[in-house]
């Protein structure tokens, strides 16, 4: 092992450059601080709920481990510190140093903030983390949210989630006219569009509401989630694809005033462990949906459906209208419209021919 | 900001879990180490390939910024050092500490490394990382490395990649006989079993082997990699899917001597920032084959192919053979194909109503 001890004080790091063609490094001053950051994260989501609540609690385990326990994070799950829906204010004042939440809960004061989560028909998982990571998307982010005092990264992804459950069937567009649906954001404002009416439910209560009959239908997440608030007892059309939540991101943000006070490695340990956990809820969900799913097709009472092609290109011509509408309202959100239709054109014609070719293949002459 | 200056020599961070209910905390003692390491990192890549070679230069400039300078990774390009594909014997050995290329490369080593790569007709991208992180995929791995005295974790993937470049078309499964091909590991054992010939063929001539002839075939990773080697200009027929390598991990492999030494905190940067890599790499592709597959079909010598899906079965049936006679002759890869097809049998039920679903509706009716 070529390990040395370290002699306080010197410039190590950056002497080593010197011999080190492939990575030009960047002067480090060593030792490194043992100052301890204490921080509080609040959160949307319920106590230890699989995936997303699960991704709070293993961010603040990683970065305190990696940070050898000078990086020390709570976590409060929604309504403990600040309500679920006030993440937002609370990080951007400087309540607390983190929030983990979903962006499109605040677009009524960024209107462009939906884009961070997911907009219908948009993006799936993949192509939202390489517009992120390797397109724009991160940079334009942090732009969108400096007002605001706050320091975004993605933190998951649930991938495409489910249509939801329905009590009652569509077969044509003509028969979302009237009905009572729980669904957030862009997609339930498409839905109304189409005759729809968007019913506002928070996710503790969608089984008495979907059980009661105070809504019709009800979107959640994917099975992994589903099963949990036990969805299937409440409804027996299980609809898919959800084309309103194709490849909703997560978002970890940080109040920027905090993030200032951390040194260069702890900023980095945050990165790094917001990527890594990216990845992580990702895995999750693909796990847990799968698991979920192979129960929920064992039961007799709920039924599986693809929502037909004819409806989904419908819903698509008002998703279009929404986004156009929102482009005229807001200019962030134009910039950030055109700078994910730029890439998702080009993605479109490369996941025909690897990941839908492949999966195409593979699973439907099986 | 809740900040306090460190105390040296108490346990503190062991001392706040006391009145942290949601995470408890592992004890740890602060101050962190200033030792430094200073590693060899060996790849099988030529020097700044896009994806692969990118990865594993991202890989050591994270673990030193995130460090604070105390893990400085010296990267060095295929054959640097040792042999592109000499990067296993080379950390095991423990002449150097770490190592980044693909495990197939050692299959005459470990006849089960090939699924910790990809293994034809096998899991996607996120179907992998599903299994290693949440299956028992990654717990498996490190036990089939540790008699070798290493420590392996996933830092990238390619997604599904293509078949390749074809100066002959592929109509029927007998258009396979006596075709010359360049189609390293499984992949290519499948070929052969269909009548095709196997070549070996380094990389770096590729180029000239389809263009003279010495091969009627090659395939290479997918748009953004094989537009850098100028394969389009060499062959004129490019068809997808990838059957063989549907989802390609990349392994990070460390001499398990050295991980030792490594102090807990700089452990857990290692794991992270392999996982952060691991996402970074596989949207790198995302981003940069949309880009490049763009560019190609601007260009009237190339012609999209899909492989007929009658030769895609015909193939599979090939696979399936070539995976028993594995699994009859290694226990290990038994194991693990196990593992796989309990996971791939439901998930591919849960792909098909969500990335598939999605992706089918959107793309297909564009």
């Amino acid at each position: 092992m070529k390990r040395r001890d370290f002699v306080a004080g010197t410039l190590f790091a950056a002497g080593m450059s010197a011999c080190d063609t492939q990575n030009p490094a960047e002067e480090i001053n060593l030792p490194v601080s043992q100052d301890i950051f204490e921080w509080n994260m609040v959160t949307s989501w319920p106590p230890g709920l699989p995936g997303l609540g699960i991704g709070a609690t293993n961010f603040a385990k990683r970065a305190e481990k990696a940070s050898g326990g000078r990086l020390k994070i709570k976590v409060f799950a929604g309504g403990e510190l600040v309500p679920p829906l006030e993440v937002f204010d609370a990080v951007s004042r400087g309540t607390v140093q983190m929030g983990h939440d979903s962006s499109y809960y605040h677009r009524g004061k960024v209107a462009a903030a939906p884009y961070y989560t997911t907009v219908p028909f948009g993006l799936n998982l993949n192509e939202m983390n390489a517009w992120l990571y390797y397109g724009d998307g991160l940079d334009l982010w942090h732009e969108l949210y400096a007002p605001f005092n706050l320091v975004p990264f993605p933190v998951g992804n649930t991938g495409v989630q489910m249509l939801g459950w329905f009590n009652k069937k569509i077969q044509t567009i003509n028969d979302l006219s009237g009905m009572k649906i729980r669904m957030p954001g862009l997609g339930g404002e498409i839905m109304q569009r189409a005759g729809a009416i968007q019913v506002t439910v928070p996710g503790s209560e969608i089984f008495t509401s979907l059980k009661t009959g105070v809504v019709d239908a009800a979107e959640w997440v994917g099975p992994y989630n589903d099963i949990a608030l036990g969805l299937h007892k409440a409804a027996r059309y299980y609809y898919y694809p959800g084309f309103h939540e194709p490849g909703p991101n997560i978002e970890c943000i940080i109040n920027k005033t905090a993030w200032n006070t951390l040194p260069e490695d702890l900023q980095e340990i945050v990165r790094v462990v917001s990527q890594a956990c990216n990845l992580d809820m990702t895995s999750e969900y693909m796990w847990g949906n799968a698991i979920a799913l192979d129960q929920l097709k064992m039961d007799p009472n709920v039924e599986l459906i693809q929502l037909p092609q004819e409806v989904f290109d419908e819903l698509r011509m008002h998703s279009i209208e929404a986004i156009n509408d929102l482009s005229q309202k807001d200019d962030w959100a134009k910039k950030i419209e055109q700078s994910i239709s730029n890439f998702m054109k080009k993605s479109s014609a490369n996941q025909k021919i690897t990941e839908l070719a492949y999966l195409n293949m593979r699973i439907n002459n099986t």
